[in-house]
């Protein structure tokens, strides 16, 4: 076990994908990451809410292994996304946001945070990314999202970023967006070009690519059959990940090559019904009997 | 070693790509496919050429391990397509086809070929498919491959052939439009109802998935940094699958798995120049030193 933090988003979402609706259920990046997180290791969150944020969804995480000392609660409203999948539900039409109190985020880790080993920062704009890992003291690795809109928008912060992280996770997109490389092993190297040794390409249904200074490697996406709701699966995936390298405390070739595995088959529980509700019900045996049929899934 | 037998086409192909043009090269399903199984196993060819087919197309064929006493030279042209790839050459956009001596293709089997135990049907109508079938003295493993043209056109002739053999190869489109199943694991149970044992789905860039017996496997594509040529790639695949399967002499699921990376790595040396020119340069050491990388890029 090591000491895990996340900085992110805290949401209430509404969902519509072609299984159903959910309004106003528990969401956003920080939640997702710390409840996949917690099945492997104790989770440290910091983070925002309003005051229409529900005691529910706090009791929710504080049930788990997840220090909430680090979620603040601010005046104002609860961030909010609403969005929509459609047919292979392989995109998010975003319905509507409020960003509300996550607008004005400056995060700040409580001192008791501060020695954390295994950071997570979720997606979010990047000068606030670095303004969390300043507030660190030598964290032994630490792992960064992003998204299209950071590379388009705040590209040179995005590059200031990239030299002070250990990792950084984007989806085939980004990471072509991000280099200019169409080819994704090149537009890999290219992104461990500009900082990151740790380079982790997630391409949807089609699985992940890892790029470290050991090589390559490469997993199929979990063969899953029932797909409810893909909210989430991004954070979940980085959450089992993180949380799995932190419960082993070491980052070798061989672990993140598990964590991702890991990361990829929490995931897979977490679509298969909307918000957490399907967390909600499995324990880490579940996460680990899956892992060993996915294992058997890829042997070769 | 077994003995290993494909019908298919035999072609002069003239292709264009971003890296260049080739006019005027040889090409064509069972050309690819006895060239990629005879780095693992004899093979024996039946086709059709034309009278202006050249010696030399001949000879490099004659030169491995490929039996063309099944190649038959009929009166008329041999066949001929012409084809250009774009941008990150993910399809082909036929610009000619002259099927010439082909279209009227009636495979006779040789006698000394009948006792094939393994069988490749290369893309082809479904009746000549069965046809050749008829033709064969009980054999140990048949494979088929088909396309979107004879499952919209000749569905009825195709569910017929897929009841006789032991496996189907297709790709992702043509296993949801086969089907109806947009869900790609579903799709492959589904094929499998209709008859064939082993079904192999093959995802282009994002690797295949086997579907049997034994339950699922599934591989991301060899991580490939320069294509220059996809064109017969699809054939070469099922080369190198089934020249390993033919060397083995077994069908199991763990030969299954290893057939079929053997087969991606096999084709991985195709899409790396025009026409046969790769696998021309290469030898099985070749091929098994990329099989022991490819398995090291999955390795869990």
């Amino acid at each position: 076990m090591s000491k895990l933090l996340v900085v992110g988003s805290v949401a209430i979402d509404s969902i519509e994908t072609p299984h159903g609706k959910a309004p106003n259920v528990q969401g956003g990046s920080a939640v997702y990451f710390s409840y996949a997180a917690s099945f492997f290791n104790p989770v440290r969150l910091v983070g925002v809410v309003g005051q229409d944020f529900p005691k529910a969804f706090e009791d929710v995480l504080a049930a788990r292994k997840i220090d909430l000392r680090g979620l603040e609660r601010a005046d104002g409203k609860t961030f909010r996304w609403s969005g929509r999948y459609e047919g292979a539900m392989n995109s998010a039409e975003t319905l509507s946001v409020e960003l509300n109190v996550f607008g004005n985020f400056e995060p700040k880790i409580p001192q008791a945070f501060r020695d954390s080993q295994f950071v997570f920062l979720a997606n979010g704009g990047p000068d606030t990314q670095r303004h969390v890992l300043e507030q660190m003291r030598k964290p032994r690795f630490t792992l960064a999202d992003t998204m299209n809109l950071w590379i388009s928008e705040t590209r040179p912060q995005l590059l200031k970023l990239l030299k002070l992280v250990d990792g950084i996770v984007l989806n085939d997109g980004e990471a072509r967006m991000l280099t200019g490389e169409s080819n994704l092993i090149k537009a890999g190297r290219a992104v461990r070009q500009l900082g990151p040794n740790t380079v982790i390409i997630k391409k949807g249904e089609h699985g992940s690519l890892l790029v470290d200074k050991d090589g390559l490697f490469g997993l199929p996406a979990y063969p899953a059959e029932r797909v409810v709701d893909p909210t989430g699966a991004g954070d979940s995936f980085a959450g089992g990940l993180m949380g799995y390298l932190a419960r082993q405390g070491k980052v070798t070739d061989a672990n993140l090559r598990r964590a991702i595995a890991y990361g990829t088959v929490t995931a897979s529980f977490t679509i298969e019904d909307f918000s957490l509700n399907r967390l909600r019900q499995i324990k880490l045996a579940d996460i680990q009997r899956r892992f060993r049929e996915f294992r058997s899934f890829v042997r070769l």
